[in-house]
């Protein structure tokens, strides 16, 4: 593995590691001393980087934002718009096992940082606010103009909620089926 | 209003209060000094009745098992099960304000507890179990009896989905749009 200077690569170490903590855990059971122990970086170190908790928090919400910007762009390759839709519920089929362990990281973080609100709660929000505009975007394209922002509310909340029941029940099963059936649908479009 | 004795009283005021802080700031993040406080019993008051907050969350759940358990006996009352599940899905929109200010107070509980797992996260998913049993029941009653659960489970994810978008964005419309789809779709059926 390519190794970059070692300030960056504890950097992004940290920031790794803290998605994977607030993931597996939540966020605000995940202490700094949590994520320097996990991450081997000193906990000393960890304050050179993140002044605080909130600042991290802010980098995970970055880094979630820029993986789905990349997920878009890939998908956005697919030539038509059904494909494309495709794709993102075939997304939740890859990550089923994570789901059912840990729910869906971006869904568990904004139920959880909502509770109390605040700048990194709207932050947090950005993240569906910008699949949802994508999503729309793709039932524009399919000629579902009047009701694009409606389609995609649905199938985002369908897989949600779907997560939300694998998590719950630390079951697969109800991604791998509902994800079926809102392929069936969006083929029937 | 009727009054009880005062330790049944205190006990079931616990309670209550308990079950709104879980709902409003999250389970973990309320502390049993948050609670004393809230109903105006005495802390000490408070460990006479609960020893440890696990078996406040356990009486917080038996709670929303008993107003669950309620709420079907009433849907049941409707002569058909298509009104029923009108009724339940009806329940998200009266419900739309606290759903766009906390989320849905079991699925927010679920994805905590099951963050963490242990035998309350245990006893927090038999919530979800229960409901969608009656779920697959009323579909099995509309002759749906080889997809009953896989609707049950669809129906369950969309409203908890949109309980989930209309929390992070802070508005009802998520969940009075996919709703009004949703009862539309039973209609269909």
């Amino acid at each position: 593995m390519a190794k970059t200077t070692a300030p960056t690569n504890k950097h992004s170490r940290l920031i790794e590691t803290a998605a994977k903590l607030a993931h597996e855990q939540g966020f605000k059971q995940t202490t700094l001393a949590d994520i320097a122990r996990e991450s081997g970086v000193p906990l000393g170190n960890v304050y050179y980087y993140f002044k605080t908790k909130e600042a991290l928090g802010e980098a995970v919400i970055d880094k979630l934002a820029s993986a789905g910007q990349m997920l878009r762009a890939m998908w956005d390759a697919s030539p038509d718009p059904k494909s494309r839709l495709e794709a993102f519920i075939q997304m939740s089929i890859d990550n089923r096992d994570s789901l059912a362990r840990s729910g869906c990281p971006i869904g568990t973080l904004c139920a959880e940082l909502h509770k109390e609100g605040g700048p990194l709660a709207q932050d947090a929000a950005k993240l569906f606010a910008e699949l949802l505009k994508w999503l729309e975007a793709q039932f524009r394209l399919i000629g579902r103009r009047g009701e694009s922002r409606d389609l995609a509310v649905h199938l985002l909340s369908a897989l949600e909620g779907a997560s939300l029941l694998a998590h719950t029940f630390h079951s697969t099963r109800y991604v791998e089926r509902e994800a079926e059936r809102l392929k069936n649908w969006i083929r029937s479009l």
